[in-house]
């Protein structure tokens, strides 16, 4: 048995963050490296990156000031209002706020550079055959994957390093989830309207091809893949890892400290995770005429398995707790029976799908009600899936806490390791998230490049293995995000404890709150409370694309109508892009910014109406209606989408029939369900969780009940 | 200040029952006496009245069946396992389950009747003018209003006065809820079976008018307004009565036995709800030109206040509490809150429904979109409402228990108060919402009876009256469930600890289980499992409408097409309606069943893993997500509905534009929503809390955790 400090093993995370970093340069390098010679790609190419570009930067500049808003109000109010004095505190406070959030901003940022120049050398490759295309498309995402993680296992450690108090990183982490709560909306708010807006007129109406360069809103659409499912998707993952690592640092460091036994194992699982991540980048081949399905699971299962031998490994050699270990592996293992139910709800070779193209053939209506009902079916496994996930890691762990007293701690503690075992693949799993959208822009530049039929044939077999592995990554996700706020949960009341005894409201180690009781009604008001805010966000979002979209659609028929030969097709009518770029960007960024506020502000007014407790409650009802929402919407949406797939296949009257009228219906309601609101819920429950943790200190002080 | 006894109280409770049923007794008599003379119309009538008197023997059938077992299981095992001694209250607790079952489905059958008598009245009334056919149908909805709730009174009356144990009233009410459970269920796929595959096919893909007797599925559609919306929703109605007054009576028992105050409290308070009921009704009148809105609302306000006036002026002669007083106030308050702002989100005078109409000149993509994401919105008023009026309720009856040290079990009786006051007027509800289906019918009929423009469109103001009036009231019974099941949870965790005493758990007096910890990892697991029922409840429900309505779509394509002359509307063309009504039935009957057996077994196998806790979780897990659900759906059916209603009034390109088809596909979706799945989900929760209540003491010996 070896013997390892705290100061060692962060040596060791920076290490593996910075071969992260340097992987993704050289993928960087290697991508961009590949030959591309086509002008028409090159040109279209440069559209959607500036268009991709002008977003972000419009985007960002909003946040910059809702970012100095939020700064400013974190130094004067936390942890400490700087009128009770020691203002160093909120100084790193406010410092670790702003890291977090420009952090969050430099994932989004690397997305897309390398994502809009991924897209341009994998439709190339495509000429060349799968492989190649593959390899690109899947590097590409990797830069993403590798970038993400990295940083924010560097932040992590460096902000814990600098400001030696795990208070802090909750600061850190509340900068990194309210930019990916607007990165999330915004970005999502803009692909949706773009999306729904080209397939509404485009293939609906006039009946010319997805991607067809004659419609206005094509260019749009592209953007939106990456600002909404690249940037905004990176931002969330970036979120999701780092908040997951804070709640377990909290714990840690509430239990035994900074140094203890118990920080040094988040360390080194959140270390061997990005480093079998990496592993199983470097190890994605794909055959010569190969399944790019094959080959993006198999990496994944390359990288669990790498993950849990190494864990395994470390913690034998350094004497780590068993079964805290074990408490990860339930993580893990759970995590990947939900991805395969997932998987099962959205996949077109089984039943659900197939129902619901089969319904299709009775008008939209049904294929509304069928896709509906599955995606709340759907619910049950994951549900089950968390719920025993969250009971087996408190079990395996409490008995830790025997001798001290503190079962429940270590239980808590034990809950949030789950979550970081369900998370530690999270760079494989950003990687082929990321490849998606890129290969998606691929195929549209391959279409308007006029590469002919077999190419894209090429490029629409790597575009639905993105779409697969896209539903079970999100199940993926939305679980570890359940099990994040569950621990942020325990978070929560650790901060309110520590509050209250630095207010001298109870003697130092004592508690002031030991439990949430259900029973207490100012519990129950804010359970009920909170159950409604998830639902209001994704509302507001949903009525963001709807209106949106409405206007954009508008446009379009104003282009058809006004340039002349734009419909037919006539070589020298050029469609105003930019226009469409324009109402996507300026919607989403009016848009983005209620739904967040609506969150925060909330979780303020029932922290003063109710206290602390209150806020126990609500958390629960963000976590419990926030859950159901996120699955139902993600999962209903990939069941409409692969319906429609399905019967574009030739099934049910193929393209062209009633079925597919009705699927293509589905498909316009299910993209905002789970490109925009599904999985948007995330991020706005983990920011609630924040802003409760961070706030505990004001509410035990001003509270109405 | 005047003395009472709880026997004065039952006697006055008994005499208030019987006037209602007199009461009942004699609108009958007059709806009957009314003229009626057109062969055509009788003809059709008694096909409906065929049609639904078959489809309830055939399901009462089966649930006798239901009922015989489950009767066995209670009497095995409820109160206390017979091999245990005493099979005493066995006997009773099984007699007054089956006699709760007997009731519900007898408020069935008496609304069937005498539905499919006003019906008939009401159509021949409108040629008349409005007033006569307004009041036909508002006396025929008023005959099931006080027969249902006449019955629920005496019921419970009579089992406290025989049993003299206020647990056999969870026996009594689990017997009601259980068959309400598949009463609606059954009903609600029934009647949308029939009105879906109506719509679609006549009006969607003829263009024939609705209630066309072409259509072979048109009287299978009249009969399921009976069985569902009549039958059904009277069937939930007497349930979430006799739930909230047994919650009630459980939690006063257990504070002060069954002679004290708070039970005469209760009684009083529900029969002078009854009387303000018969008030209310005795009252409604339109003038000869007048506006069903305004007569149906005006009988409403005029029992609200009748109510609070008797029950103040009661609570100052009778010197009872007047916290108890303030908490029952709270609940009307709120729920007439609730109902006003139900009404904004599904009045077609109000932007939401006008938001909607606009969205559909977009497709029908946008109408779901934007009416799914004002349901969501509009669940944030109800559950504030149902949020604060739990906590005011709570903090309003509280210090009653300060002396005693009760303070936690008086709130939660305050809870209860406030849910009995939310259904004081249910029985002016039962007869407004009785009152729709009755002249949906007539319309139909009149329709079918050649009767001419003038008389329908009398019929259709009256219809669109009940439509109007349905949303408030759907609102208030979801909210009323909601605080009812909350009071329940107070019930069930006052079942443990009694059942903890008499098992020698802990000793007299002590209590087994103070709280439900949401940091408690069992309470947690219960929590996040229970999300997941309503969902999947609703998602049978909805799938097995789908099913069904497939079937039914094609049976009518067959009959059109083989029937020769059927579609051109030739006289001697008949289409078999009975094969119509056979689909619906036979598929509701096998569908009703699964949905309910799983929200059993699933609470049965909870409460095994995790035990009382778990169950605790269970319930609030519930409550949240069936809460949310069933406001969403109803809320979103209703904007659905009522937009299509507006785009039909001219509006947004009216009948036969774009907007209007995607209106009726959005009402399509909205109808299974608002019509099955949304309101079964009340009941849904309120037998899952029975059946934990009751099963308590089989939870607290046999569990795993």
């Amino acid at each position: 048995m070896f013997e390892i400090t705290t100061q060692m093993i962060q040596i060791f995370a920076i290490f593996i963050a910075f071969l992260a970093l340097g992987f993704a340069a050289w993928l960087y390098t290697w991508v961009k490296s590949q030959p591309s010679s086509n002008a028409r790609i090159a040109e279209i190419g440069e559209y959607i990156r500036k268009g991709a570009n002008t977003f972000l930067k419009r985007e960002y500049l909003v946040l910059a000031r809702f970012t100095a808003v939020a700064a400013v109000l974190i130094f004067v109010l936390l942890p400490h209002p700087i009128w009770k004095g020691d203002i160093t505190k909120n100084i790193l406070m406010a410092v670790s706020y702003i890291f977090g959030t420009i952090l969050s901003a430099l994932a989004g940022k690397i997305g897309i550079q390398i994502a809009t120049i991924a897209n341009i050398k994998s439709a190339e490759a495509a000429q060349k055959g799968i492989k190649p295309s593959f390899m690109t498309g899947f590097r590409g995402g990797a830069v993403m994957g590798m970038a993400v993680v990295g940083t924010s296992l560097l932040g992590i450690t460096l902000v814990l390093i600098l400001v030696q108090d795990a208070t802090s990183l909750l600061g850190f982490s509340f900068g990194a989830s309210s930019l990916a709560l607007f990165a999330k909306a915004g970005g999502g708010i803009f692909t949706k309207t773009a999306d729904i807006s080209a397939d509404l007129v485009g293939k609906v109406e006039l009946g010319i091809p997805e991607d067809d360069p004659r419609n206005p809103a094509v260019i749009a659409d592209n953007v939106g893949d990456n600002v909404g499912d690249v940037a905004g998707m990176g931002a969330d993952l970036f979120d999701s890892n780092v908040a997951s690592m804070a709640a377990a640092l909290v714990m840690a460091t509430a239990l035994g400290g900074i140094a203890s036994k118990n920080v040094i194992m988040v360390f080194a699982y959140a270390a061997i995770g990005l480093l079998s991540s990496i592993i199983g980048v470097a190890t994605a081949r794909i055959g010569k005429n190969g399944d790019p399905n094959k080959a993006l699971n198999s990496s994944t299962y390359v990288t669990t398995a790498v993950y849990a031998v190494l864990t395994a490994l470390t913690t034998y050699l350094f004497g780590f707790e068993w079964r805290i270990w074990g408490a990860t592996a339930v993580g893990l293992i759970v995590g990947t029976i939900i991805g395969i139910t997932s998987d099962y709800f959205t996949n077109d070779n089984k039943p659900p799908v197939q129902e619901v193209a089969k319904a299709s053939k009775s008008g939209p209506a049904f294929t509304i009600l069928s896709g509906f009902s599955y995606g709340l079916l759907s619910c049950l496994p994951a549900l089950i899936g968390i719920a025993i996930s969250a009971l087996l890691a408190f079990k395996i762990c409490a008995p830790l806490g025997a001798v001290t007293g503190q079962e429940a701690e270590y239980g808590m503690f034990g809950i949030s390791m789950a979550a970081l075992g369900m998370l530690s693949i999270v760079g494989m799993i950003i990687s082929n998230d990321a490849y998606g959208p890129i290969v998606d822009n691929a195929r549209g530049l391959a279409e308007m490049g006029g590469f002919g039929e077999k190419v894209i044939a090429i490029t629409d077999e790597l575009d639905s293995a993105g779409n697969t592995v896209k539903a079970v990554t999100k199940g993926f996700s939305i679980s570890a995000a359940g099990l994040t706020v569950i621990s942020l949960l325990g978070a929560f009341m650790s901060e309110v404890n520590t509050a209250a005894q630095e207010l001298g409201l109870v003697a130092a180690g004592e508690s002031l709150i030991k439990n949430f009781d259900i029973m207490n009604p100012t519990v129950f008001f804010g359970l009920i409370v909170g159950v409604s805010i998830p639902a209001i966000f994704s509302a507001m979002l949903m009525l963001g694309v709807d209106k949106n979209a409405q206007r954009m659609v508008a446009e379009i028929h104003r282009q058809f109508d006004t340039i002349p030969g734009l419909k037919e097709g006539r070589g020298d009518a050029k469609p105003d892009y930019d226009k469409c770029i324009d109402i996507a960007t300026t919607g989403a960024i009016k848009e983005l910014i209620p739904a967040g506020v609506v969150a925060i502000i909330s979780t303020i007014a029932v922290g003063l109406i109710g206290g602390a407790q209150a806020i126990g409650g609500f958390l629960t009802g963000n976590i419990a209606s926030g859950l159901l929402l996120a699955l139902l919407m993600s999962n209903a949406g990939g069941t409409w989408d692969n319906a429609k797939k399905y019967v574009e296949a030739g099934n049910c009257g193929g393209k062209g029939s009633v079925a597919h009228k009705a699927a293509v219906v589905g498909d316009t309601v299910g993209d905002p369900f789970k490109d925009t609101a599904g999985p948007s819920i995330n991020t706005q429950i983990t920011v609630v969780s924040l802003v409760s943790s961070l706030l505990a200190v004001i509410f035990l002080q001003f509270s109405i009940f």
